[in-house]
């Protein structure tokens, strides 16, 4: 058996998310049913991030595996990117130890989340930002942001989704490394976020709630203090899945 | 009666082109409706270029006559693109004299056409380049274009339409003035051409024949030959439509 590691980019616009769901169209389901044809048999790919529906992706890191022997890395790039058309590209692949795993081996994910705040909005990029009308200040919103860095509960800041039946509810304590915020030019600000893990819906949560502050609407403090609430009725509204893109994930 | 002129960006993709056809869905088309709704009455708007299906625009001109009053720049800009959606964007508005025409008063165009050349293409700007995998030497690209460049007849390098009963043959002479090859890292080229103003396929069909230049099928001197020969047969093929791009319109 050999296993693979692919980096995948794709534009999150057109697919319900990453993951395999019956009836939905999704990046794991077009990388499976490519991967399966190549290899000859069911293949299940495994990622660093799991993506909601309309997030993108520039680093995003799989695993499968395969008895298919002979397979070549230029070979199987130059492939998979003819069968998987202009939304996927696969801009890496390897063979990796099986003990190599693209979600458990991760040890960082960095993402960007980006918003444009001017009347109009560039057709060329307006598929991968927030289009939000109306000037943002970026200082408190940076100064904001540096609550969330360091070791916390992120309870405040995640969707809750119910346990399993006899399962016990997952932490939401995560490690948060870095949280940038970066003008691009007068109408676009850029929100750089690194951490060991994300919960669901964490970094949009985060991003809707420094947007309320850059509006005048929420005071800096207001920030630290929701974190340490725990009460998910003092987060913002979430912002919307377009202007997220998984950028990076780390290893080693 | 007011003369607006817009300035107008987007992305071709959704589009069967810049007219308006019946039964298809087109760049004027969605303007028209706007800005219809807007002055309650029918508007036609007239551009500087006539984008095929599929060609982008950053710098598209248009003008349109309403005796709609008390129309302001900011608020119309405002407006239409919230009613126009992210894939068309109105960059700018002004009210012009009546003399002015998107048109006939336009004395330069600039196209942009992009290749991508390696395996794989970034998703966030795959719908704004040619994917054409494998390389191309640009140096005796860049050296053939010169060819272009001046007063010619392109009977060679356009399409051939059949004038309407009645009428005449069109002139498919133009003056171009810049036609050049730029290398963005390895695996981009964008072709930049200004001229007074071109004939239909004209870009895709010069970009096309350079393409077979840069692949080592076609020697240097054939192109000069190609555009003396006014001989359709003679033209390479045409390049695709999703990587061109009307970058701007000039006036006065």
């Amino acid at each position: 058996m050999t296993r693979w590691r692919l980096d995948v980019a794709y534009d999150g616009s057109g697919f319900r998310g990453f993951a395999v769901n019956i009836g939905i169209r999704s990046v794991a389901g077009e990388l499976n049913a490519a991967l399966g044809r190549m290899c000859g048999h069911d293949v299940t790919v495994t990622c660093a991030g799991r993506t909601d529906a309309g997030v993108h992706a520039r680093g995003q890191v799989v695993h499968f595996d395969t008895d298919k022997e002979g397979l070549e890395a230029a070979r199987l790039m130059r492939s998979l990117n003819r069968m998987l058309g202009p939304e996927i590209a696969v801009t890496d692949a390897q063979i990796v130890p099986t003990t190599f795993d693209a979600r458990f081996s991760a040890t960082w994910r960095r993402y960007r989340y980006s918003v444009v705040t001017s009347v109009w909005v560039d057709p060329q990029v307006a598929r991968f930002v927030w289009h939000r009308e109306g000037e943002l200040d970026p200082s408190p919103m940076a100064t904001a942001a540096q609550a969330f860095v360091g070791h916390h509960d992120f309870s405040t800041f995640c969707r809750r989704t119910p346990p399993a039946p006899g399962q016990v509810e997952r932490s939401r304590v995560r490690n948060l490394h870095e949280f940038d915020v970066r003008c691009d030019g007068p109408h676009r600000l850029d929100f750089w976020v690194l951490a060991s893990s994300f919960c669901h819906h964490q970094v949009r949560s985060m991003v809707g709630t420094l947007v309320q502050v850059g509006e005048g609407r929420r005071n800096v403090d207001s920030v630290a203090r929701a974190l340490e609430s725990l009460d998910r009725q003092q987060c913002g509204p979430v912002a919307p899945a377009e202007g997220l893109t998984l950028w990076q994930a780390g290893y080693g």
